[in-house]
């Protein structure tokens, strides 16, 4: 199938099944206490799998369908002494397209689960995509 | 506005402008080769660039809008001496929901235009988001 220009809707490729349940006590970065989480993939999606090994450290995109989509100013890390500043200069959830942009290692491997350490995303997160991480995104 | 499940719509906010127009000629990655390029935004988003300086590393996600959505299989970097891998374990652009992280550095803010060093994206590509790069995405 060709994607048609224009055709920008996203297919949730699976969810995220996490402890975390309270969009307020949840950590805002996964280095900041995140809990370990699975990635619970739709059936259609096993093969795409194949190849993902503990060990390895990729970089998961969900969609943070709880997030507001017309925020463009925001204070980063809701804290009042910061300016206001732009989304794309913040990593705020609120933003016209609230693609969440996760760097994980993953832990283990089951089926269609995945288990992923230090993931920030609250329970039900849809999944979007999975890639793994190369030397080019670290630097230059 | 609240984002209600189930509604996984994505708005385009600008898009790329750039020499490269030949898919079969672009690099993989923009560490590969890549030419700078400028990302144009919609006005609608101009308040959302506010903070973002030449100097600043950012990852950029965009739309690829030519990859076919029905591969979940492919051999990386299309060599035929790859062995078939899950995409979600390669970069491929052909993938459920293609959408493309592009990691860059700032190198010129002039209005609704942003203009970034080593960008493998086509030339009209859709650009989605932009977000800071974290200590946290290079490592634990």
């Amino acid at each position: 199938m060709e994607n048609i220009r224009g055709d920008l809707t996203l297919t949730p490729v699976g969810h995220v099944s996490s402890p975390l349940s309270d969009r307020a006590a949840a950590p805002k970065q996964g280095t900041e206490g995140a809990p370990d989480a699975w990635l619970v993939f739709e059936p259609a999606y096993h093969a795409a799998l194949e190849g993902l090994r503990a060990g390895d450290r990729v970089i998961v995109l969900t969609w943070l369908h709880l997030a507001s989509r017309d925020v463009l100013r925001t204070r980063p890390r809701d804290d009042p002494a910061n300016p206001e500043t732009g989304v794309f200069a913040t990593r705020s959830p609120a933003r016209p397209n609230p693609i969440g942009l996760h760097p994980v290692e993953i832990l283990q491997v089951t089926g269609r689960r995945v288990r992923v350490r230090g993931l920030e995303a609250l329970d039900g997160t849809p999944v979007l995509d999975v890639k793994p991480v190369l030397a080019g995104d670290t630097g230059p």
